[in-house]
This record gives structure tokens, sequence and C-alpha cells, in this order.
């Protein structure tokens, strides 16, 4: 066991996944971690959505490097930069017009609370109202703002102040299959003695990741969408967590074929895990004054760097979209398979692209057990949900092909250990065939 | 000039900086930008006292390429890593053991406001009580939390909701020298019929950096320790801007002979401009819950490298604060003469270690003037105040002196230039003397 | 037509029911009010649920004008009268002791919302919590407190501030006979990521007067109480519009059989249509701090002398409630034949005791056209509902069955007059039978 | 001793005054109360200022029985009634008329809260912002609304949630007779970053009456008045206690020049003790939609009728007034002789009209205990203040001379025996005089 007192004596008790994974990392590439005892681990965790191109990403590396030999500008508020100017074409150059869309952009402080808060600021101004439609099992931050509109209590009792102007509603499958929870919001919208406030604006994830890998269908977040317009109200979607490629296409929600109006992105944009944040806002509701909202590190120019890097590696054709989508049917068909071969377990698989989770029961802690033991494994793999009940499989979309297989058998082992301590042992398929 | 249409058409109205400095910045070293016409500026603004050390910092930009080229962990959450054992064990062996001080260390999410957020939090959280003492002209972030201690109506309008559990008072020297603030804090406190509902702490800046340059004087600083402690109240210190070396020594509120109970850092605590923060907490009151304060990029790993660096490369001996002080007298007295200079102009000089405030009346927008001269002949410098009307002189503390002299001579001649423009002339001195 | 000049020109525009019913009335005695015209109206308004016994009831005005004579203390703050101890005792005797009950009694000032505000604070103060559950449709009072609590947008609005530290959730029946709402809302509670903070209490009408009349059964109630139980929040029953009485037994959750932790009374309370409130509170919850709660009006003497009366007079035996609950019936019938008079219109019944409701589709007004009609030909009648869709029959529990008739014919001939005007025609039943 | 007992037991812990006069009262004429064993007592309380015209004046009674016997209407919430009708009108023959006023009148629920829970939200309505000025030391009731506007921490501290929306400032002479608050006030607004959010309105009371007799002057009230309208705020006066005569003339601001935007009235605004309440609104601000503030108890017609028979018995002429200032000098001039006459003891006395405050040094609970000790001598007497430190004397201003003085004689003598326990004993006047 690796030495980590000083971790214990020196860290606040607020620290978390050192507890999870209680060795020291030393190095990383691309979907590899290695500790200081030289153990490897694949990464099915990715920074929780951070490092969709895998650590150390040579590609923007050596971008990276190129520009720090250069001395250029590393730090610089919301000065014009080269570094950002570059940046800004290459949004436009690549994620704007080929979807003929226009959006100005925020440079928040760099992290995606920043960005949330900055979001529903502004959605207040527009509108000249307080109140904010957000989800069951949402998570957008904890910082005053962002926190308000987060649905799980371990963050909103850390607040030690009352968090308002929000209203929570059922996401979608909320209820199971059968409640349709869009009905739900728009009664309480349409009904003037709901006790619901006209809110400004709706914020929400299209998958809940932290919520435990919870999937918005496109048909819901259609519904949403006319629902707030119906209600002039904004739609904020928050991609943070499963923009940036992470289901497939870049922003989570183009299949949907929705338009947000404001749209904030973080976690993987820069691509290398460097702190950056953005909003995106339609530039009719761009009604920012100068200055209004401020923030030391938004102008973190190394991450324009590899952001823009990112953009231009993998997102000027469908290659890469299409390879994650390759992989999501891979990992999905493994962990419907899992899910079968277990068939008194009561698991199930939910997710879109590469954010997909294996759903246990919640009890006995099996999901969290799963995790522990696949570490043992070799992967690094976190849990989500109101009680940590999905185990959530989010491997770099650069991930080999292999490292991916060998990650997935070892998820499959350490689920068949931990069922097996509980009795439960895998269905052999009766008919000649082979289980798994 | 510049092509700066690209910010123009794609970013939105808050952007704030790129129009007092309207020009394309491609590299920075040490106290000296270059724009894209290769045009040199001296940094009187240091990213707002983010840049302590200069940009591109040699020591720390090695250090950094070397982590980089070994592959270590970039973003790693709250996981250990050798580059955060490597900081945890600088930071106690440079800053805490000499200083005898116990504190626990939490990383937050990467930007002063979710230190500050966290805070605030963990306070209401110890004393169960929701209000918080902040002053006038205070400066905490932008963020839900942060915002509602924050005093400049600029930020908290933008708000769009009611901001609250705050009670400000004034600052030290609100109401001029001859009335004691902390007396009236203390009757607001000691008075149960004042309306101040009863505080779970107070925070509070030793030098209000975005607030004007306003110093608490040491006295009053100890006058609030003990107030704090009748009342039963956590302090606060809020050294982002000033801590780090600012004032002279590594936290600013070291010669007041206080002991904060929370202390958060941010800005030049990376050294070399990347986001990072930390809240130092007494270990009594560190009652955090695992997890229940989150953030993706709290483990910002290059800034632990060069965090941890500029440790060792500025802080193992008192040097480096002689150094700071020494620069200090040569700014102060610059500014004094200044000052002097022009009897009619009604300015005056105040500050603490470098960070110093060129005080003008306020009207005529002299101070926004002034800064935008100097930016004509090469000087980024910046203004800060309620009204903007104190000229803020914020260069790295490694400037060398050669430029720093050449900087002030360059703000002396834009005063001149700028004051000339109202009729207002240098006095010179009758005996004999020479004017400056 | 009466000349109301004065009152347009000096009232404000706040006030409500002058418009509905545009007459000075100058007497009242028992179910019938009377205008300076001279013209008699048949009450079914009953002072919205505060004339229980009718106007001027002869044998509390007795009782209030000899307390008069023998110059009885009208004004005791909360002293110790004479006036109110008898008042204490006879609660005691004619409400508690057959019941077995045990409550302490708060007085508060003399009106329903005052009350709701002492539960409220009570409640938050024992469980140290700042939530409350409170339902769609919801009415509770409109000062500061309540007013979070109530559902209806046009009170709310008028608070110009956010209204927070409330959920609301669904009322029984909200969606319909076939969802149980209480599914819905243990799923919240049960859920620590549904966004619902741990509330201190809810609050419940268990007919919602001013809602529609929306009547919450027996079971939802007791599963309300469960739920309460089993998430250690207190169950605060609202009985002032409907309690006293209204439905049958003096309080109108009895036939639930459950026992709410605070009832708050007003309305009826004095039987007079004096001023007065009262919030009944279980013994082990009385922590109030002396005095921490006060009001100029909570020693309404005169209140207390026809309260008291009212207790004897009405509620030493069943004969009273049970009279109320033969009136009930003779309200229904007359209600449902009506409606089954108007196949075509879509009309329904519900209510609960001498509160009915006659529920029309909601489009054109129907409601209020009904209304304004009754009143031409000499009923006094009001709506209710989010969009006063809601005919709400509400005479007083003394009325004369002769009087109830000849009011519940006029309200027939009004429907019908209405419904014609939109060709609408009563249905003539086929088998014989003949039309009513 | 009187049997309380059933007064503890099923009374709340929350009653207050009962505890100060451990009787029970049964009768009270004019100035007189009498207990269940036919002592009497001196009424120096007024039911804290709600019985201006004495108890169960005789003027005021007849009428009140008068329109009882003919079956007037008791209770009509807004609906026009003749008794309504004729307050109107006696409202505007009486009290504006003479003045050239012209306000709508806002009848809200008959309790001083509800008034102020009105006010404020129309101002903020008006002003389509949140904040409200209110002072140290205010008491404007304790419901939701307008418990943020009061400074007292018992009352605040009960409320269970946080109060906000509300900045507190020093009330006049709040840091002693050398400080003007208001330039205290003028700053905090003047400056942008003063943390203070514009305010939509401030509320005042010229005379705190709870707060312990605390007295604005005139020329505060007018500056108060100035600032208002150079900061575009609304002045709300909160007349409830200190109006209606109490200060001579019938509004408590008359002689300050001053016309506030909104005056909120009650407790001797009936004049018999009966709940009512009123709201002042100068036409042009009266924007309230119609029932948008509603209230069960609005009508209450007895007190309609009592309160006309007031303005008509009282205040068409300046008789009244006059005597009132008559016997404030009697009540001053004696309460400054009594100060004179222990000048050890560190007493004082304010006030403005009838209501006169003794103040005590604050230790020892000198000023409860006089009030104790006059109890027992027959005296009626109340402290306020935040720590119960002003003897306020507040008789009806319809006392007659000699129990005046009887009364006053009391005090004298409590005075006396209680500061003769403290071994202060009154100070002989030398030169030939003798002590009082």
């Amino acid at each position: 066991m690796m030495d980590l007192k000083i971790f214990d004596r020196m860290e606040s008790e607020v620290r978390g996944y050192v507890r999870s994974f209680p060795v020291i990392f030393k190095q990383a590439r691309g979907s590899v971690l290695i500790d200081e005892d030289n153990k490897e681990y694949i990464d099915f965790f990715s920074g929780a959505g951070t490092l969709n191109y895998g650590h150390n990403n040579p590609i923007l590396k050596s971008k990276l490097i190129e520009y720090l030999d250069t001395d250029g500008l590393v730090h610089g508020l919301d000065m014009a930069t080269s570094a950002k100017k570059y940046f800004l074409e290459t949004v436009d150059r690549v994620l704007f017009k080929p979807r003929k869309w226009q959006y100005t952009l925020q440079f928040t402080g760099p992290t995606g609370t920043n960005a949330v808060e900055a979001a529903l600021k502004l959605a207040r101004q527009v509108k000249g109202r307080q109140n904010i439609i957000s989800f069951t099992h949402g998570f957008h931050g904890v910082s005053g703002g962002s926190l308000a509109v987060t649905a799980n209590s371990k963050f909103r009792n850390a607040a030690g102040v009352a968090l308002g102007n929000t209203s929570f509603m059922p996401f979608d499958g909320y209820f199971g299959p059968d409640a349709n929870t869009m009905d739900y919001l728009e009664r309480m919208l349409d009904d003037s003695s709901s006790g619901i406030d006209h809110p400004a604006a709706v914020i929400v994830e299209t998958v809940q990741g932290e919520g435990g890998v919870n999937v918005a269908t496109w048909r819901w977040l259609k519904d949403l969408e006319k629902l707030c317009r119906q209600h002039d109200m904004l739609l904020i979607v928050d991609d943070i967590q499963v923009g940036c490629g992470r289901t497939g296409s870049f922003f989570s929600f183009e299949s949907a074929g929705i338009q947000p109006d404001i749209i904030t992105l973080s976690k993987s944009l820069s691509g290398f895990g460097l702190p950056m944040s953005l909003v995106l806002i339609k530039p009719e509701l761009d009604i920012w004054k100068p200055g209004a909202h401020s923030g030391t590190f938004r102008g973190n120019n190394l991450a324009f760097v590899t952001a823009a890097q990112a953009l231009e590696s993998y997102w000027r054709d469908g290659a890469f979209a299409n390879d994650t989508r390759r992989k999501e049917r891979l990992v999905r068909d493994w962990l419907e398979n899992l899910v079968h071969s277990y068939p008194m377990a009561g698991m199930s698989v939910r997710g879109r692209g590469l954010i997909q989770g294996l759903v246990t029961p919640g009890d006995d802690d099996i999901a969290a057990r799963i995790a522990k033991k696949a570490f043992e494994h070799g992967v690094v793999i976190e849990t989500s949900g109101a009680n940590d009940e999905v185990l959530k499989v989010l491997p770099a979309l650069t991930i080999e092909d292999d490292l991916l297989l060998r990650g997935l058998e070892i998820i499959e082992r350490s689920v068949g250990e931990v069922l097996a301590g509980k009795g439960v042992s895998a269905h052999v398929l009766k008919f000649g065939g082979q289980a798994r």
C-alpha cells in the first residue's frame, strides 16, 4: 500500500476520490494511469468526463509545449490574445459554420459551475424573473447559484443556507416508462395556481451523468423545448459532462433537433484536462453589460490552444463521432450481455454514446463493490446516482479497442466476483450456447 | 490598429479588458507583454494579481515542461498524485512549519470564487447560522454565494435574484480617518435589536484590490479578530488578490498578528497564471463530509507543479519578501512625489507592498484617462474602486528595477498629459529645487 | 343602482368583492343580507366561511352585548381576562375532553394568516429546517410567510420578492382519479436527489376552499400523516376555512382519524364574524419562547365571548353536526340533479359538508356568470378555483331549510339562464319522468 | 393570588403579558382596569397604544351597541356596507380635507403587521426592486414580510428561516447626539459599491415604541424624505403605534412637514380596541390589481363604526390634540423631575406626546423592577427597548388628570423603592427647596 499519510494529515475531510482510489498516480498516457508502484490502470473514468481524448494526448501536448516554448501568453483574463483569436476562429469554422449556428461566446471562470452561474444570471436578466426549472437528479455544480439547481442533498445540505428560486421537476423516466413527466411539468406551468412561479428558464442535462446516467429521450427534449417556447422560458442545456463528443456528436442534443438558447460547456472542452468553460448564447439574448460577470482565469490560454487543436483534430469531419458510436455499440453490447448473464441480479443498462451505466438494484452497495473490485483488478471506474447504484462506464473516446475490451473483461470479472459473494451465479445458456 | 473584429463578433458583450487594451497579445516574458505588431508593453497589471512572478517565469516553466515531458498527470480531480503530494509537502515545509501553523487544505474548483464559496459554506455549517459580515467595497467573486458578499452593484445587479444572508459593514476608513468603523460593527453586534442577525463569520480582504486599494490597518484587523472571538464568529481572510507575497509577506495579514480561521488563496498561487485555488482551514473546524463540495478541476496538477516550485524558489527565506518591500518603497516614493507635484489635483496614494493606488478625485474619469494614456505609451495598467477612481499599480514582484522605473516614468508622463488637458500643471518647487 | 362612488374614489384598486356585489349592505340577519334599498339577499357565501352560524346570531349577540354592558375588557393583548379564561375552559370541556385531546393554545393576531405564520415558525424551530411542503391550489394567507405556501400566482406575484422555503406538491386528485399524488410526494421525499430539501412540515387543507373546493380523501390524508411520521415532518392542518363545523364535525379531519401536530383555526372561530385566530399545538412541540411571536389584537375578548358561546350552543353534542350533514345531502342532491339536467354542460359536483362546488368546464367564465345572475336574483355566492371555474355553495350551517331551498332554486334558475345563453338546454328525462 | 392555572396549562409558552401582570382582568373603564378580586389598576399601557381613548369609551360603545341592535353587518370582507361608507366619508371630511391630502385607502387584514405587509408589497411592485431600508430597533410586526424589517432578534430568531431583502440602518441618535446617522445612510446609498442594493422604499416609525421610545427629530425625518426623493425610494411611515393622536396630532409626522408615500395605521384606529388596519397610499402609486391582497377580516364593520365615531368625537378640531400636548408637558415635567431627583441613577427621559420613556442604565433590570413594583401599587405599565431598559409611559389620551397624577406618583414611589434597594436615594434640593 502506498503511503497516503500526508493526504490524510493535510487534506480536508472533504476529499473524496482519493478514498476510492487509494494510490498515488504519477503518470498517465491515453487510457492508462500509472501509480508510484508502476502499477497500470485502465481509465474508465476519464476525469469524470474531462478526458475525452485521453491523458496527455500527444497531438494536444505537442501544441501546448510549442506554445509554452514561444512564451505565448498563459494568463490573459479576457484580453485578446493570439491563442484566443485562433480558438474563436476554430469554433466558428469547425462547430458553427457546418451547423449554420450563431451563438456568442462567454468565457467564464474555467469551471463548469462558473459557466452555469453565468447562464442562470443571464436567463434571469433576460426574462426579469427569478425562478428556474431544474430536474430531479440534476447536477450543475456546487457554487451558490448552481447548487440551487443541483438536486443531490449531499451537496445541498452543505450550503448552510436555504437554496431558492428553483422548482424541481421530474426528469424523463423518473416515474418509470409509463408516466410522461413532461405532462407533469406542463400541467404545473399551465396552472396559475400550481405554486410554481413563472420560470425564467429551464436547465437540463440530456444525460444526467452524476445523477445516475439517466437519459432523456429525444421526444422528451423536443417537448421540453416546445414547452419553453409556449411559456416564454429560455432553454439552457448544460452540456458540461456529456457535450464535447461524449454521446457521439459534439453537442449531446443534436439528434433531438432542438436549439437551446444557452449552452454551457466545460470538462473536455480544452481536451487536455485544462480548466476551461464556455457559455454559448443566442446573440439576441446577449444583454450582458461589459464586465458584469468577471473571473480571474477566464483567459486560460493554454486551454485555448489545446481546445482549438482538439476541434481541429477530431471534429472537422464525422469520423470521430462515428468511431465513438461504434465503441458505444461495443460497450453497450457487452454490458447488456452481462445483464443477461445474471438474470436474477436485477441489473440493467442505460446510457448514450460512451457514457453507459450498469444499473444495480441499489442495495448492498453492489455498484460500489464492483468498482472497488475493478480497481483491484486494474480499472479505474466510478459509480453515480443518488445512492451510487450505477456503475458508470466512461472511457476516453480515443481508447484503443483492446484496452476497452480488457477493461470490460475486468468489469465482467468484478461483477462476477461481487455477485458470487451474494450467491448469484451467471446464467448458463441452456440450448447449446455458451455463457460469456 | 489590430483586427479585433472576431472578438467583437463572436464574444459576448460581457467582455471587458479587451475593451481597455484593444490589441492582440501574442507573447509575454516577465513583465513585458508583446502584441501581434511586436509592440512591447510593461505590465503593471499582472493579470489582476495573478502573475506575481511574471509571465512565463523560466524557473516555473522549465518545471512545467519537464512534468509534461514525463506524462505526469494533468487532471486528477482529488485523486492522489505525485505532484499533489509534493505540493502538500512543500506547503508544510515552506509555509506552515516556519510559522508553526496548522491548517488543513481544501482544494476547490480552481477559481477564487469557488474557494470563497467553500469557505462560506464551511463557516455556516460550523456555526449553524446563515448570516455573514462583509464589507463595503469588498470583492469576493461573482458566483451565487460569493456574489452575495461582494459589494459592487455592477456585479450584484447582474444576479437577477435577490442576494441575501449578508450584512455589509463599513470597511476601515470608510467614513474617513476620524471614524473608527470597528465601533460601528461592534455596536451592531452588541445590540440584539440592531437587525443584524448573529453572523457565522466575517469575510475580509486586508487590502481591497478591486474595491479601490483600500488598506485595513493592523489595529483594525486585530480588533476585528477580537470581535470575532467575542461574538463567536469565524474570521475568514480572503487573501486571493493580496496573498502570495503581494504585500511583502506570503500572507497579507502576517504583520497584524492575527490568525484567521479560514484563508482563501488563488490567483498567484500557482505562480504561473494557471488556475488553482485553496482553502486553509483550522483543523478543528474541518467538519466537511467527504465529497460534500466537489469540482472537476480541483486537481489541476500542472498548477501544483508550478505552485510548489514557486514556494521553493521564492519563499524558503525572507529575501524575496524583503525585495518586495524595497520595491514598495520605490513605487510609493515615486507616487507620493507625483502627488506632491500636483498639489491642486487632489490626488493621494494608498497601498501596501506592491499594490499601490494613485487615488484621483474621481470626477472626469481621470484615472481611466491616465490608464489609457499609459497604455498608449506602453504600460498596461488598470483602475479600481467603485467609480474607477484609483489607478492601481500592480507590477510583478519579480519586475526588474529598470522596467519598474520606466513604467513609473510613463505613469508620470501620462498623469502630466491628462492633468495638463485639465489645466493643472506640475508644481515647481520654489527653493532652488527641481520638480520631478 | 346604489351610489358606490365614494368606494371607487377612496378605496384602493385592490378592492375585490365590492366589484362582484355592487350594492351597499346595511343589515344582516341569519342568512339574509339587506342592502340600502332594502333588497334582501340569501347568503350562500357566509363571509368566505366566517359566518357558519349566520349573521348577527341572536344567541351570540346577546352574550356580546351583555359583555359590553358590564364593561368587560375588550382589548387584552395576551393578558389574562375572565372572558379568555372562560373560553379556555370551554375549549377544554367541549372540544378536547370528549376527544381526549391535548393541545396547547396559541392566540395569534386575529387573522388566519397570522395563525399560519405562527404555525410555520414553530414547525421550523422544532425541526431546525426551513422547507415546508405545501400543495397545488392551496391557500394559506398573503403575509410573507403564509404567502410562500399559497399557490395562486395572483397573490404570489404581488409579493414583489421571491418566495422560498417551500416545495409545492400535487394535491389529492391533481392529475385525475387514476394518479395517486401521494406516491409522487413519497417518491420525492424518499429520493435524496430529488432536489426537495428535507421539510420541517407539511401544511394542508382537507378541503381547499379558495383553490376550487378540492377534497382530500380520508385515505390520502391518512397516507399523508404516515409519510409525515416516516420522514420526521410535522403535519399542519390549516382548518381556517373548513374547520369550525363546515364539513360536519368541528374539525374537518376527524373522520380521517389523523392527529395533526399543529392545527390553525380562524374565520368562524368567534362565530360572530369577529376577528380571532388560534393555533393548536401538541404540547411536546410547544418550544416557543415567551413573547417570541406577538400581536396587538391577540386578545380580542369580544371574540372570546362569542367563540365560547358558539361552542356551548352548538358543539356540546352531535346534533348540530348531524344537521349539517343532513343539509349537505340536500345541497349535494340538488347540485347533482342540476349536473344531470345538463349532461352536455360538462359540470360536476364536489365538496364535503356545507362547502360544495359546482364545477364548470372553466371556459367562458360560466361560473362567474352564474354567480352574477344569482346575485341579480337575490343570492350572494362566489366562485373559487384557479380560473374561478367553481361555483362555491357556502351557506351558513344554521340556514333555515326554506331559505336554503330558495337559494338553490335561484342557483338552478341562474344556471339555466346562463347555459341557455350558450345554447345548452336542460335534459328532459325520457321515461315518463319530469325534468326538475 | 388569582388562579391562573388554566392559562399555564392550556396556553402556549409564547404567552407574555400574562406573566408580567399575573391577575385576571374582568372589567375596564376609561383608564381603570379591574381584576377578578376587584382590585383596580391605573392603565399606563393602553393595550400597547391601542386604547388611546380609554377602555370601553362610552361614546364609542353606545354607537357600537346601537349598530349591533339594528343588526348592522358585522363581517363584510371588502363588500360595501353602510358602516364602511360612513367611515370613508368621515376620513375624507375629518382627516383629508382639512389637510388637503389625497390618499387611497387599503383595508387589510385587521392587524398592524398585515398593513405593513401590504405596504411593503406595494412599494416593491411600484419600484420593481426587492430591498427595503429599515432601522435599528424598528418594530413592524412578526409575519414573514414585516418580520424581515423588524430589528429585534427575539422575534427574528423565531422565524426559523433567513429574513432577507432588507438593509438595516442606524436610526436617529443611534450613535449618540454627535453622529448624524442620516449621513451614514446617504453615504451607503450614494456609493454603488456599498453592498446595499437599491431599495424600493424606506420604512420608519417617527417614534420607535417597541424599540425603546426612540424619537426621530423633525430634521432627520425631513432629510430622510429628501433622501427618498433623491434615490427614487418610497417613504413608508409606519404610524401604527404612534399615529391616531398618540404624539399630539393625528398623524405623528405632521410637524415634520413630510408627506409619506404610504402610511400604515392600526392599533388605536378603531378607538375601541377592535382589530382594524389601514394603508394610505398616494393615488398615483395605487397599482394594486383587484383582489391581489386579500384578508378575511378586512371588513370588521364594528371597528368601522367606532373608528368613524372616534374621528367625529376627537378630531374635528384641534382641542383634543391640544389637550394631549398639555398632558405631555405634565408627564414630561414629572419624569424629568424624577430624573433630577436621582442624579446618580443615570436615568433620562425621551418621548413625544403621550409616549414617554424613562430610560434607565439598562443593568439590573431596573426598568422591569420598577414596572413590577408599579403593578403591585396599582399601575399597569410596560418596558420597551432591546434590553427592556425603558419604562414606557403610555396612558390613554383621555385619561383624567387626577388618575394621571396618581399614576405618576405611583411610578415615582416605585422608582424610589427600586433605587433604594440599590442604595440610591433621592437628591434633596439644597436651597430651601423640597425634594419631590
